[in-house]
This record gives structure tokens, sequence and C-alpha cells, in this order.
């Protein structure tokens, strides 16, 4: 096992009804701003809810907040709460709405240029407004961790930042508020937590017998419940599982100790840059091509996930490795998530771009190994076709 | 599932060599005491360690915690801290160590009689001396939890208590320290570890699969690993996965949203007040003749148990059970933990007291369904003669 330094503050409030407790976790004498996304969070009810909730307080409300949420719409918000002198921040919605919320806190409190924070991954926040979330959409963990992802549209730019600051102090999440979910919306959310599970479980074998038998327990939850989520939206056991398992996959538990991968994120990124097609989808493109591809490096690690999630245990290594990928690739289409570029209109050219763009943002050496360059990135992604 | 609130706010520093991180982790200014036990964390250079990451500050020591800590003793280091206007508190040490920090680091911050902090099981902490640990021994999970134990050794009572205030600030845990810990530790430390995530996970069926998947992986670590530790004491890697394991045991992570059990534990205390057996022991006596008593409320459970952990699948759902039961025996005789009264001096007439004192201590409704009255009790340990 690798040495590691684990810390996560966040509380979570989890299961029915637990909106209610918002009043509890806000200081009363609080300046509250709920930040939200679309119409969602009205036409669901959860929007009222937190008002319920907050009944009494002062709370100012902030929507409007797009998916791949954009540095302009942020900085609207930073002006409303110096404006306000607001001191909470409460966000209502997915992982956009979250991370926002995250780089509004950080921005709130930082007395430079705001795109510093994005310039320098975080790394210049010394301080945020303390913030808490109600999740509307398992999927990106934002929930309880650290980090998000900001769009600037006019500089091209989609960028990550994290800091200790940035933890939510708490988050509810109660699994009926994702009942009313497009089925789209639910596939990526399987697709998206799968992926980052993987990415930090399929590299090389590090003794981590914890972390491996938790990342497994959560591939086979989504493996087992998000074809059935789409099939019964409103059975509050397979939501309740599902919210947990999207949690638990990005908290940074089951990375904690043992080399992380990550390359068919970056890679995703850049497609999602070519032609905007949904992070969930551009990984379930990348995923299946690049274990076929790194099945030499991956080997130890690709058996050890056939067995142990798929149980697949028949056959010689490379026939049990071809299987496993193939169940891979069978369960995101299962999930209504087409896995080959040409299912997205991206032929040969488009993968020139997505190389270039490689390049161009340094990522030139990615994958727990560092070993992944453009070419093979080129290569990977030309087997996806 | 069940609703659930979780929060851990405690920094884990996992690793080789991590207790030189100690400097970054406790503020410079503070005025530290560092608290252990016997001669074995001078013995074993741990406290060395200690003394060296943090030469140049101002660290008191205080030494002599007990294993079962002394509510006694931990006044003296309450007058200590007060004496010398001691800030920050170091625990090194195992469960005993970490457990009395946790009361001392309480005590030292009430106005009124230390003894209201058990007596209200810790319901009257408003604020606590922040600590920190340096564990040397995995067991009891007090490293990321905030609960502990004390015994009065006048009042004739071991009294349980916990509260918010009461997280350690961060734990180091280096599996190196563990390497020169008897044998008889060790398996005393698997054994609780076990049995504490048997508690929370061997009970009815709450459609709970992340914490039942991360519970059936603690125990197949445990099972594997355990025995391999007794006869390679050196090897890093199972000593790291132990510890981690053992923390991850009782974190509060396992038992969120969940149903709990805790009879094992209830009844194996009457049995260490009864003639001083090792907690772990008592547990390892109780347990397997507990399951076979509670085969009827528990046999769903069992039998994914079985399956899950053990790979019995087997016959018919009595023979699995048996077999398991078994199998769960087997593994703490293995693990050199004798597993009937017998084996401690402990006859009939033993059981007549520790009957009453369940009585006399209001420990007449244990279990997951409150249905483990004293006659149950008795049923249980006279089959585990």
């Amino acid at each position: 096992m690798k040495n590691f330094n684990f810390h996560n503050p966040t509380r979570i409030l989890f299961g029915k009804d637990t909106i209610a407790e918002l009043k509890d976790q806000i200081p009363a004498e609080a300046k509250v701003l709920a930040l939200y996304g679309g119409g969602s969070a009205e036409r669901t009810g959860v929007l009222g809810q937190v008002r319920e909730a907050l009944a009494g307080r002062t709370v100012l409300e902030f929507g409007g907040i797009e998916p791949n949420p954009r540095y302009a719409t942020a900085l609207k918000a930073v002006e409303m709460i110096r404006e306000n002198n607001i001191t909470f921040l409460l966000a209502v919605g997915g992982g956009s709405v979250i991370d926002a919320t995250k780089f509004i806190a950080a921005a709130a409190k930082y007395d430079g240029d705001a795109w510093d924070i994005l310039t320098s991954r975080g790394s210049v926040i010394s301080q945020a407004l303390p913030f808490g979330s109600v999740l509307t959409l398992p999927a990106t963990g934002s929930e309880m961790n650290s980090g998000g992802v900001i769009t600037n549209l006019e500089k091209g730019a989609k960028l990550p930042f994290s800091s200790l600051h940035c933890y939510p102090v708490f988050s509810v999440l109660d699994p009926e508020t994702t009942y009313t979910l497009p089925p789209r919306q639910i596939a990526n959310g399987v697709v998206d937590a799968f992926i980052h599970t993987i990415e930090q479980y399929l590299t090389y074998p590090s003794a981590a017998r914890v972390q491996d038998g938790f990342a497994e327990t959560l591939l086979r939850t989504l493996i087992e419940l998000g074809p059935k989520a789409l099939e019964t939206p409103e059975d509050y056991d397979i939501r309740a599982n599902l919210m947990w398992t999207a949690t638990m996959a990005l908290n940074g538990l089951i990375g904690a100790g043992v080399p992380q991968d990550w390359a068919s994120h970056m890679i995703g990124h850049e497609i999602t840059a070519l032609n905007d097609t949904d992070h969930a989808r551009t990984l379930a493109i990348v995923l299946p091509s690049l274990m076929n591809d790194q099945r030499g490096p991956k080997r130890e690690k690709l058996l050890q996930y056939a067995g142990n999630v798929w149980d697949i245990r028949e056959g010689s290594d490379d026939a049990r490795i071809d299987a496993v990928i193939e169940a891979t690739r069978g369960f995101f289409e299962q999930m209504g998530i087409k896995t080959r570029l040409g299912d997205y209109d991206i032929s040969a050219s488009g993968i020139d771009h997505i190389v270039a763009a490689l390049q161009d943002h340094g990522m030139t050496a990615l994958g727990e190994h560092q070993a992944i360059g453009p070419e093979d990135a080129r290569r990977i992604l030309e087997a996806a076709l």
C-alpha cells in the first residue's frame, strides 16, 4: 500500500425527508444564498422543500447555473454575494451546481482576480464561504469532495480546481429527489460513478485489499442496480444504493493509498471539447478501447476485475480479459450509452483534433505509469471508431 | 436503507515514516502533552520518533495509562494539563491510550465534576482540547471515532462515552510500529476488529449493498491476513492492510444506514468484569454461541455471510449456517483465541453472575431487535460453556 493522507470533513445527511434537516445545519443568523440550475429544481419541488425548511430565514436565490458551469455566471453570483453580505451558500442540484458553488465560495473570499483560482488549480485559495449542498443527481461525487470544474467560454477553457477549503460543510442526499430524473441523466450518472471507480482501481496491484474490495463493491452495485434504476425509477432502495455508491466513488476513500489512472477522463474531456458529447459518454467510448490497448500493463488488475466483479473465472488470461472488456462495454450499452466514436459522429479527422488538443493541454503522459502519450491516445481512439 | 447522518473529520496520515509528519499537524506554538501507556512506547522507539518529530517544541509527557484506562489516572493528567496550560494532546499507543486521551481532552475543558462525563455517556461535553494520536495497535478503531471507555475501580464501573468533540484531529498510522507487538495483542486486535464489523453486519437485510460489501471486504481481509500476521510479523503489506481494516471497522462508515447488534459486546463486557478476560476473547466466546442461538432472526444475513465471506454455498440453509458458525469459531481458534467459557475457568455459577450483572446494568433488551433479554443471554452463555 502507498502512503496516504485522508481527510474528508463533509457531513452526509442521507435518506427520506432529510431536506427538512437543513434548518439545523445552517446557522440561524446566516444570510443564505441558494444556488441552482435550470427549472428542474423548481419543477420537482426540491426548491420548495428547501424554502420550507428555511422559512423565516434570510435566503436569497441565484438560478441559472449551467451544466458545465460557466465562469461568467459564477462571477455574477459572487457579485450578488458581496452586494448582499451573504455568509452561507447552499447548492441545490447536481455536480455542476455544486462545482460552481465551490468556485463561488472561494472567489467570494478571494481579493485578486478570480481567474487565478483556475489557473492555479485552486492553490491560491486560502479561505472560502461555508457552503452545503442538496444533491439531486447521483454522479460526480462533488457532494463529498473538494474539487470542481469551471468552463470559461471566452477563453475556450474548462479548468479543474480543488482546495481543502472547498469541502461542503454538509450534503443532503434524499434518494427520492432522483425519482424524476430523465433516464439519460441516470445512465450518465451510473457510468460516471463506474468510471470514477475504475480510474482508482484498474491500474496495477498495490496490496490494498480494503480499497480494492470497496471498489469492487461499488462496481458490482452499479452493474446490478444501474439497469434496474432505469426500469423502476421509483424504487427507493435502488436509488438509495446508487446515490451512496456515486458519493463513495469519488470522496477520496477508495483512492487513498493506491495508484490512479485518469487517462480515460483526460482523453474524454477532449471529446467533450470537440463536440459537446456528455462527459459520461466520452468515458464509455474511451474506457473499453483503453482496457484492450493497455491489457499488458493492466493485466493483473484486469484479471482481478474479471473474477471479482464479473465472476469471469474460466478460460485463458487473454480470453478472460476479452470477456471482461466485452462485459464492460455491454453494461454501458445496456444503460443506453453508445461506446463508439462513430455513434457520436466522430471520424478519423476528429481524432486528429483530439490528439492535437491533448498535446496542446500538456496531456502527454497519462495513466498510472504516465506512459500514455498522444500517439497512444490516437491508437486507443482509432480502435474506438 | 435507513436514514443516516455520517460525519468523520479525523485526518489519517497512513504509511511508513509518517510519524515525522507530526510537526506539520500540531500548531508550532502549541504546548503539547504526549500521553502513553507502559514501557512499550519507549522500548519500541515510537516515543523516540515522536520526540524527534517535535524537537524544539514544548512537549510534556504523561505515561502510565493502563489497559482499560482508569479514571483516577486520567484525572492526574487533567491536573497536569491545567498546571502547565497545555493546549494540545497527543496520544501515543493503542485504543486504551486514545480512549483515555479523549476523556482527558473533554475533562480538561469541563468545569463540573468530570464524573458527569461518564454518567451522561458524554452528552455534557461541549468542548474538548484538540488532540491527535499515533496508533501502535490496530484493534479498537478509537483512532478514527469519537468514543471511549473509562474504568473507575473505586466505583466498580466501566463506562462508555462519546461526543462529537472527541474525534482526533489526526491519527498517524505507521504499520511498522506494529512489528514488535506480541502475538496475543495482534490476535486480540484482529478478533476485535472482526467482531466490530460483525456487530454492524450480521443483523437483518436492509438493502444496504455498499455497507454490506464494505463489511464483507473487511471480514475477508481479517480472515485471510490475521493468521499470516502471526506467522510473518514484519510483512509490511499484511500489517498495513490489518491496520486500515481495523480503522474502517469502527469509524462509522459501515454502520451508517444499517441496523446494529452489539449484544456480543454487552455480554462480553460482563465477562471481563467477572474475571478480567481480554475484551476480544470475551467476544470470541459469545459470538459463535449467539450466532447459533439467533439463527432464526439472523437467518438471511447468516446465509449471506456464509456465501460472501466464506464461500460456503452448498447444502441446506441450516447446514450452511452450521458450517459458517464453525468456520468463524475455527478462525478465532486459529488466531490462538479460545472460544469456550471453560477455557477461561468460568463455570455455571459464573454465568449467574454475568446474567445478574446484565440485569443490574439495564442490559435487558440487547441486539438489533432489542429482543435478547437476560434469560436469552443465559441460554447463549450456557451453550458456550
